[in-house]
């Protein structure tokens, strides 16, 4: 760690590391214009009384706006209000344009679906350099279960809660060996071949296995596909699907051959597509699983990640939500 | 989102939802006594002149020295330093014991391994209730490469960055289809699946297959194990060794086979031993390769949460790194 330059922005980088939430605090002007503006030098002060507190560029458009009107809300932002983050970040539009506002203790614009708000009143207002402190009492307050942005080294994030009683899945220390369960591939096989133990519950009931798992649920979101097409879609998985498998599927009458233009192209038939329906369902139920215990927020940032380990790893597969109709090319 | 009452414990709970990271102040009682204290009420507040600023209960122990000391450190911790932030918040012990210390502008206690500290020089103190609120110039700071530890909704935390791109890993939005690359299991398997693409290219070059590959991995990490002890740790994989690929693998100079006790155990050869930490080796450079594209904090939080995921889901296995000597119930 060595000692920085003292230049602005190796002072900015230095600051962001401390990771913050994601406020838009809003007033109104003395004609009644709305103002809002994204803030993230938010903090809480006082308990009793209740103070909060957040700072302003002195030479911040809004600075009048906030100065002469003693009322404030402050909204904390949820995952969901990322847009809204960036419409309030920027310049000269009419940011309010299309939105629907709450109704609050007076007439400060209040926006919905927030992770928390305040409503506040101006207590102090402190000299702070380049810019302004505001501290407010809090007058009103609430607070929903949607999990809040997060902001952090200038990009938004999620935060992903440590469990209280601490990180190894196990009691003892682990010994000395070649790999231990910290390894990110023991963690993601793992993990996946738990998830996979759950949905062969379903499996085994509906005499199916993995493989026809796969060819069911890419039929299920692409029809008439060629044996090739499907293989170009599952054979990531390690699992090839072959003439015998979907002869099998075909007797089980949950699929359908078509020839047409001398290729036989298969799709789901209506008990095909409901076998496949029962897996997801099955795979949705875990899921939700997942969610009662890690919570919302925990799991899209799970899920975050898991599409940047995707990406990094990413073989070139084809898209199987892609809605334009290229054709595969055949492996 | 129904208003909440207006009390207290209310009112806590939707300050907490506003993330933030964690930092230990820091300064020096007139006799020289090193103080220190968890706080995560820091925030920047000016660029020009530098000035940051946190607020310190009325009540605090610590008051008297961070109003007769102008000078104070603020330590913005790293992921690494959860205990040091349970050390500072508690009471009454020496804090300090055995901590080393840098060497900072002044005698002001500098902790070591944080993401960022800030040396400062109090600037204003200002009323705020229950609170005082130090704004203090900054002497100086620096940074390192450490991922920062955060605090939401009163845990610990690390923040996942969102990708500056957005969410989807492919360009289209998806069609009306009955699941999404949203789900959970999808993205797990996926991420499985391309880790084991690349694993499989070291696996090829050894003529060696997945199964090989987890028999191999587990007596790695412990030896002497019966055949059944081995599918123990292994079966949950839905892959089961069987006597003959433990043939093959005798055959191939990588496991010795031993009778003791009118029972067959298993252990590497050194042979055994090369190619299984070749294998390692390759999902440890994979693994290196996501964190130079995802960074460091990223790769801990994925890994927190794939650790939940596998305790949510977890169907009792055994534990593969416990240090007692209980032999596993034969499957």
């Amino acid at each position: 760690m060595a000692q920085a330059n003292f230049n602005r922005r190796a002072f900015r980088d230095a600051l962001s590391t401390f990771t913050t939430g994601v406020t838009i605090i809003t007033t109104r002007t003395e004609e009644g214009e709305a103002i809002g503006i994204t803030a993230n030098s938010f903090n809480s002060v006082s308990l009793d009384p209740p103070l909060v507190l957040w700072s302003l560029d002195k030479s911040a458009f809004s600075l009048p706006a906030f100065t002469n009107n003693k009322h404030w809300n402050v909204h904390v932002l949820s995952v969901e209000q990322e847009a809204l983050s960036g419409r309030f970040a920027s310049r000269g539009m009419d940011k309010f344009k299309g939105l629907e506002l709450d109704e609050g203790i007076n007439d400060i614009p209040f926006l919905p679906n927030c992770t928390a708000r305040f409503q506040c009143r101006t207590a102090y207002i402190y000299e702070g350099g380049d810019h302004v402190i505001f501290v407010g009492e809090v007058l009103g307050f609430d607070k929903s279960d949607l999990p809040p942005l997060a902001f952090q080294s200038g990009q938004y994030a999620l935060a992903a809660r440590k469990p209280r009683e601490g990180f190894r899945l196990s009691g003892d220390p682990p010994p000395e060996c070649s790999y231990t369960e910290d390894l990110l591939g023991y963690l993601i096989g793992r993990a996946h071949y738990q998830l996979l133990g759950k949905l062969n519950e379903i499996l085994q009931s509906q005499q199916l296995d993995q493989q026809s798992f796969f060819v069911l649920s890419v039929l299920c979101n692409r029809d008439h596909l060629t044996l090739d097409e499907i293989n170009g879609y599952v054979e990531y998985t390690g699992i090839k699907a072959n003439q015998s498998l979907m002869r099998f599927l075909e007797k089980q009458g949950y699929v359908a051959a078509e020839e047409k233009l001398g290729q036989i192209r298969f799709a789901l038939t209506a008990a095909g597509r409901e076998v496949s329906l029962e897996q997801i369902a099955q795979t949705k139920a875990v899921e939700q699983s997942v969610v009662d215990y890690l919570g919302v927020g925990d799991v899209q940032a799970l899920k975050l990640l898991l599409k940047g380990l995707i990406r990094v790893t990413d073989p070139g597969l084809p898209d199987l939500w892609s809605t334009d109709d290229k054709k595969l090319e055949s492996a």
